[in-house]
């Protein structure tokens, strides 16, 4: 297979899975971490690989050695796997999973800014998610009818925060997420539940419904719920671990062998649920426009991401990310995306604007 | 369909169903409530009808009465059905479930202590469950290989309890149940944790599995969880409404209507888990030896249908019944059952002794 973003936390644990099932890497493309990379080159050896940029080229232990965005495309093209995982951040992630299903090729999806910006244009028969919320709502149906789909999100570091300190919030505490280990960019989007945003649009797409909503299960035990017809509803429960959801997206259905051990719900003792408050979660407020106007993906995606950099880069605060995404939202409110050449034109007016508003 | 214990609560939601899904009802077996088996005849026109005994078969407004244990059996070979409802109480449903079987049909099982007496005779494969646990743990299955399963229990009316008050609960306290409305055998065997530890051997029987196991969730919103090999955990929540194990048993899978409004699981809000305490239960502590040996679920059953008898009679205390039970069962601890006919005559030994217990 060919690992996109093999030096990220998703990265990691595909090739913790790839070790276990001795499965053949074609291609490790990492990001700036080429110490890592290295390391994972000597481990696998894979055919080819990638950084992202030229200048980290000439440090990485390898004959064939891709740079850059267009890296990640000619890498695409070359290889003969018929997996690519894609565990890239950001938008950028978007050219090479369409590249990919273009060569025919299956995509193991951990990008979710692909689905969200563009996902109209996506062919999802060719993707399975590399998500706990998607896998388990996958986990989950079972041929009957359904009525409604749920996912839960944790709630984040600031959930019990009081309202007002939360202007105050640095990166440093945004970044201290209770129950994952994540990335920076997804850590910031769970805190402010973009991410939780971002992946209701993605189950729409995935699942052919809008019948799609989340609440807060604060342990992150349950990953999503589904309500069938007849008046059933199930939960997938498993340990906040992405090595489940990589496993079957790697191996496929049906491989039978433990990759967690089960929860202990009896040392769980407690659950609760609550409603998504959009006092504290403002993004909130776009659900049900995002989920009826799917075009607005990419307009918030783009202007979130400018901000999550902003914040990163202790330019602005943490509510000023909200700030530049609505900003963004009724400044290009009455997008329309028609080819999915439009998805990169306005991803970049998007960015322009995102970064002078204030 | 063929419906023995027509009158009680789930022979009641049994016609419900069949009336609003059109199914013909060939026989009604009720027990001492003629007023409304006359009502159910006129409403269901069926061809046979039984009562508990001769002196009520006057009462009952209909050309085909038959009485007794025997006339529920000639019920079964004279009818047409492939179904067969057995929602008798106790013991003396077990005949009438091997005559089913032994007649071709299938049986929708209310009746717990078919299974629990004799459950390695039955065959299993003409067997439907109607019971919201078991139901539950079909409803989850997904071909995947399964680690354990467990079902839920209430807690019943003395989970909170102070355990020196225990001595001295009577009847009426006993049968109010928090979250079911049930009949009375039943609603005893709940407050002791009895009716569990039964599930949990028709389980074993079931679902040919001993990795079995059940804990409290006191709002009986989950009525049971699966774990699979994989390190998913699934549960099956629904209302306390036995209408949706009883739809299944008579419509089968995919009838694509609702049955229940689903949960709200905003509403529910909080959700908590227990051990079951052998001090308040102290049932519980023949657990893995009636797993072990199913052979003395005969013995169990026997002992504890006399003990909540004499309980209903108020001749003994609530704790008495499990006294009874204890001392049959160390009484008639060497037991084995090697033939059918064994089960009966054990069940009446055992009888016996316990009536004469104390």
């Amino acid at each position: 297979m060919v690992v996109l973003g093999s030096t990220g936390s998703i990265g990691v644990n595909v090739l913790n899975i790839a070790k276990r099932f001795d499965l053949q890497i074609e291609a490790l493309i990492a990001g700036n971490n080429v110490e890592l990379l290295n390391r994972q080159i000597e481990l696998f050896n894979p055919k080819y690989v990638g950084v992202a940029d030229k200048s980290l080229a000439d440090l990485v232990c390898h004959k064939n050695v891709f740079y850059g965005n267009e890296g990640i495309v000619e890498v695409i093209n070359l290889s003969a796997s018929d997996l690519v995982v894609n565990a890239l951040v950001g938008f950028l992630g978007l050219k090479p999973t369409m590249e990919a299903i273009k060569c025919g090729k299956r995509v193991a999806l951990a990008n979710k800014e692909s689905l969200v910006a563009a996902g109209k244009f996506v062919d999802v028969s060719k993707i399975v998610p590399i998500d706990s919320e998607h896998f388990a709502l996958w986990y989950l149906q079972n041929g009957r009818e359904i009525e409604k789909m749920t996912i839960t999100a944790s709630g984040g570091p600031f959930r019990n925060t009081p309202l007002d300190r939360l202007k105050d919030v640095k990166p440093k505490d945004a970044l201290k997420h209770p129950n994952w280990s994540m990335g920076d960019k997804i850590s910031i989007d769970s805190a402010t539940m973009t991410n939780k945003l971002f992946e209701i649009l993605e189950a729409k797409w995935l699942f052919k419904t809008e019948k799609v909503d989340a609440l807060i299960e604060n342990k992150s035990v349950i990953h999503a719920l589904i309500d069938f017809k007849d008046g059933s509803t199930t939960a997938h429960f498993a340990r906040a671990d992405m090595k489940l959801p990589i496993a079957y997206a790697l191996l496929g259905d049906k491989f039978g062998e433990r990759i967690l051990p089960n929860i202990d719900i009896l040392k769980i003792a407690e659950l609760s649920f609550e409603k998504i408050d959009e006092q504290r979660y403002p993004i909130w407020s776009f659900k049900d426009e995002i989920l009826n106007d799917s075009d607005k993906g990419v307009v918030i995606n783009a202007a979130n991401e400018v901000g999550v950099e902003r914040f990163l880069s202790n330019e602005i605060g943490f509510l000023d990310i909200f700030d530049i995404v609505k900003s963004a939202f009724y400044k290009f409110k009455d997008i329309k995306v028609d080819l999915f050449e439009d998805v990169f034109e306005i991803d970049k007016e998007v960015r322009k604007y995102s970064k002078r508003v204030k």
